[in-house]
């Protein structure tokens, strides 16, 4: 019995991760790339793939090529809950300026996302850390109804939804712990303007942390022990922010699921390896720089962050 | 003898300020304030004045009146070289929307401020600490020519100048030890946009130190030691943006002026410092914070923006 409690437990020491599986085309001053992996499932669960095991839930077209899978694969990342779908996988189309903060979208081919109903395997159900990346706030919450009670439950969204679903998207969020959202958007859902207030107002509204998403501007997080403030990494190349904030998120879950303890510092630390991840994704298009990653180079690029920010009492 | 030189070393313990004194007149979403004291000299000099006394270099109209030069007097400012002009002050109108870092300048009246040309007066050409204030870099190099080689040279500028006098500009900023801009002024000023990329231009062009001041998302430093990224304070109430970039000029200088070494830590304080004048200065319309501030709040303030950056190692 000892054996098979072992066996039962060892899937919530994975991160539980659902959200979008795409291939995106993106223009970029720097260049193009066409129809390469993308979906901010697929940046979530490689950036968090280096600190613990990725339960991935998501669906692809049939046109899905086995390479991409096998890339999910060699970073641990479990794809039984990856649903292959007869039709065409998401197709997101954008393009950016020199302003790398700003970027349009050319078009979205949901196809076979359209219809995606997140299930989550059995195996699933009992992780500890769930994200609910960017999908509809319903199909957010009918994942909750899925699995045991995790420890931790972060969770995206987008303009989209606080303006289409407000009532669906404040419902999941009364069951949420970690949100995080860029600052248009933290300005959207709050109404107000100032970031400080618009934090207090929004988590209110359920999750005890918030964390704010500035693009080259760094991160805010606003929690249970006042606010932390990390810079962006000042890379000389930023090559295509696709990904950025989805690498963050799992940077920074990742991190929280591989930490003993909980609590203020833990979630600091947290906040940095987050942005460590994403300073990396924008290197270069796709997955290609993520996919590369060592180790040793996450936790070099951390301490230069903590270099980057460093100053002594007075 | 030794009297003697003690009394002409004395006035290099104070910092060289030149710059504008203006009345603003000023909107923001939040109310109206009529011709108050403004201008980039005056924000500095009382952001400076609580490390070590100023010496103001600027000129006003007749119709300036004795309230705020005695607002001046009681921070330690010498007014010897502000200079009485017969005509009116210079006037600045400017109005903000809910973004307070984007404002219009409604209106800008020169006045008085058209005809100045910094006249240095014998006592304050021994200043170990020299901030040229945003004026015409042909004005800014004739105040270098009228002092003895100082210890830091900082300077301010704006995209008028970067535009209208590129080769001037250029020749001043060989002899500046730090210059001060916002990231419009350095992608301007460096015709790059990456912010990395540009601030390795810029200080090839002379200045060592670039302070890159971006609002409400902090500040950046690059120097001979790498680069340091601050955060602004995060404020519920940002009241009136004005002057702020030149109170953080003025805790920046001021606590460079009054350490006692130099060097990359200090450096990093004094960036700190900036960031916590500056953040006092947009509570209130005007000046009317930074004249009723106490160092002790300063140094509560500096308190906590550590303990809205630090991070432990991993």
């Amino acid at each position: 019995m000892a054996f098979v409690s072992l066996w039962l437990k060892s899937p919530s020491l994975a991160i539980l991760a659902v959200g979008s599986v795409a291939f995106d085309t993106v223009e970029t001053p720097f260049g193009r790339a066409e129809r390469v992996l993308g979906g901010s499932a697929s940046f979530f669960a490689v950036a968090a793939s280096f600190f613990v095991p990725v339960n991935l839930v998501a669906v692809v077209g049939s046109d899905f090529p086995e390479e991409h899978l096998q890339a999910f694969r060699t970073r641990g990342i479990d794809l039984e809950g990856l649903e292959r779908m007869d039709g065409k996988t998401f197709h997101w189309q954008g393009k950016y300026s020199y302003d790398l903060n700003a970027r349009d979208t050319v078009c979205t081919d949901l196809n076979v996302f359209e219809f995606f109903k997140p299930k989550i395997p059995e195996r699933y159900r009992r992780s500890e850390e769930v994200f609910l990346g960017n999908i509809d706030p319903v199909l957010q919450r009918e994942v909750l109804d899925q699995v045991e009670k995790p420890r931790l439950v972060a969770c995206d969204t987008m303009n989209f939804w606080i303006a289409g679903k407000p009532q669906e998207l404040k419902r999941t969020l009364e069951r949420v712990d970690v949100l995080l959202l860029n600052d248009a958007e933290a300005r959207q859902l709050s109404g107000e303007w100032n970031v400080v207030k618009a934090a207090r107002a929004i988590r209110a509204l359920g999750p005890k942390t918030l964390v704010i998403k500035k693009g080259e501007h760094g991160v805010l997080m606003f929690g249970e022990e006042g606010s932390f403030a990390a810079p962006a990494f000042p890379l000389e190349e930023v090559f295509d922010p696709t990904g950025a904030g989805d690498s963050f998120a799992g940077g920074f879950v990742g991190y929280l699921a591989s930490a003993r303890e909980r609590g203020e510092e833990v979630l600091r630390r947290a906040v940095i390896m987050g942005s460590t991840l994403a300073s990396f994704c924008v290197e270069a298009f796709s997955l290609d720089r993520l996919l590369h990653l060592t180790r040793p180079e996450i936790d070099e690029r951390f301490r230069l962050f903590r270099r980057l920010t460093l100053f002594e009492e007075l």
